[in-house]
């Protein structure tokens, strides 16, 4: 089989990219080709794959051709990140809105009615105020409100994608990513980023900046339990998917003290204390409009569940990225 | 002041543009310009006034322009309907979603930020059983899941309205119609058209088909409720509005067999004998999926309510169009 993945070349795309080349076959076929689609090239280790091809550049005027190149699968993670669509809505819609619309027509035109899982955001909901405000509990039949262009755009391409599975034109399933937690690498300046960047810089023997207050409760999802996700959302057949309606996943809530602690479980008080506690109202009233608990049957019932504390999240991050971590740890 | 509205010369919005031509003013504003946009040129009663200037052709490639002309306020009503959308997908994704999105554009590009009415549809609800099947009253959190592309791009059109709001481009409110009824003129296909038609053409004195049983329960609305919706979503204040989401209205819900005994109030029994009971299996499932009952507590706070009886809009039709009347009735 030929899969594409958009925005393999990121952090989630490339770990996806990853895990599909070492399990081999996809719902029950043999992955031959695997085109990775981003701005940039992909990591080493997938360019040397000989299954892999890389495409980079802009996706939006890729789209056509790509199509043409009938994929049996697609995984469309291309997106940009919230702050950025909230500091350029031009942007925001171009990426999110406009690459999607044309991905979608270029996958129809091909005419094999390829499968496609999308990577959604559980930035879809964020609640009305006064009058429709975010339910404590976010259910399947939650209707989202999306306080974010990211998360209208996300909201938007969920629906043109259930409409074009409805007609037959492609077999999607948009699942709603919660913040992934622990990623690697520099700080990137999205509001979720301090929900790695608590455990990481510290991890990396650098000083950081909660935002938020210890009561704050948040729900995430280790990166495995996000490609998990991934994987289960295309393998499912059409009738255990039940409905075209975007997947919610499972999440693990926690507040923030809890991942601090969990952080000097395993390195200890003193790496604790390089973060510092400085809230930022800003920061708590973008973090107040996310949903922190979810009630996700749809997601329970394709066999998904959430990671089980945020202990096992940390000692994940210990594991993946070794190279990452400065300080001793008891792991 | 300076009004556009899309559509203005179909029977929604010709009626629109009248009752705005009558009142002379809105917001408390007059109303100096009334720009009429649709495929055919208004009525004649429309061109006659001196305030109206008709643009007929496509919107689509109309949009920039009209941009350029800085409305203080626009009603948005032009759209293919849901039968032509399910038949020809590229001509709703053209017709509903990009000539929105285009119209969105050129009035943010215009840089006043002009008020909005949107013409939403309740065909955005439809359920996605079995998992998310429709709830017997569809209250303002309700989820939408269209299951139509008519549906979807209505629903989608929301969103965008929505976000473009909340970034100040422009002040928009989506109003979700309900089936209008009794609609004069000839027979349209639609799928909803029968319930306008077991009205119309018995009073016209021609036989027609009801393809439904008579207990079937829906959901509906006269012109002038519906008209009453438009005014009073643009003349609400942004707080009064209450949030950004598409709003609900108010729903006479009936049986069709009470749609029938009004007739035959009106104009006796021969009359109703006009209309041959003929359930079609097709349209019994679509009409399934439209919600019949609404709790519409948003446009309850705005004054809105519901058509108090069928024998009231039977008679309404009556009023407004005796030209169409060819049997004797006791109105």
């Amino acid at each position: 089989m030929k899969l594409l993945v958009t925005g393999g070349a990121g952090f989630l795309g490339s770990l996806l990219v990853r895990t599909l080349l070492a399990r081999g076959s996809l719902a029950g076929a043999r992955i031959e080709r695997l085109v990775v689609s981003d701005l940039a090239p992909p990591p080493a280790d997938l360019l040397a794959d000989g299954r892999v091809e890389a495409r980079s550049g802009p996706l939006l005027p890729a789209c056509a051709a790509l199509g043409k190149e009938r994929f049996d699968g697609v995984f469309h993670l291309a997106s940009a990140v919230s702050a950025e669509c909230e500091a350029d809505f031009d942007l925001g819609l171009r990426s999110n809105l406009d690459t999607t619309r044309a991905l979608l027509d270029a996958l129809r035109a091909a005419g094999n009615a390829p499968r496609l899982v999308f990577a959604s955001s559980a930035a879809v909901f964020g609640g009305d105020p006064p009058g429709l405000p975010l339910p404590a509990v976010v259910r399947d039949d939650t209707l989202p409100l999306p306080q974010t262009s990211y998360g209208t755009q996300k909201f938007v391409s969920e629906q043109l994608i259930a409409d074009f599975t409805r007609k037959g034109f492609l077999d999607g399933r948009a699942v709603r990513l919660l913040t992934v937690t622990v990623r690697p690498g520099k700080p990137n300046g999205a509001a979720s980023g301090f929900l790695s960047g608590i455990i990481r810089e510290p991890l990396a023997g650098l000083a950081t900046v909660c935002p938020v207050a210890l009561d704050a409760e948040v729900a995430l999802a280790s990166p495995q339990r996000t490609i998990a996700a991934f994987l289960a959302a295309y393998e499912a057949s059409r009738e255990r998917y039940a409905g075209r309606t975007a997947l919610n996943l499972p999440a693990l809530s926690v507040r923030v003290g809890e991942m601090l602690d969990a952080l000097e479980t395993v390195a200890g008080p003193r790496v604790r204390a390089l973060v510092q506690l400085a809230p930022d109202p800003k920061i708590e009233r973008i973090l107040h409009t996310w949903p922190a608990r979810f009630d996700a049957r749809r997601a329970a019932a394709l066999g998904l569940s959430p990671d089980p504390d945020f202990l096992g999240i940390v000692r994940q991050y210990l594991r993946d990225h070794p190279e990452a971590v400065k300080v001793q740890t008891a792991s």
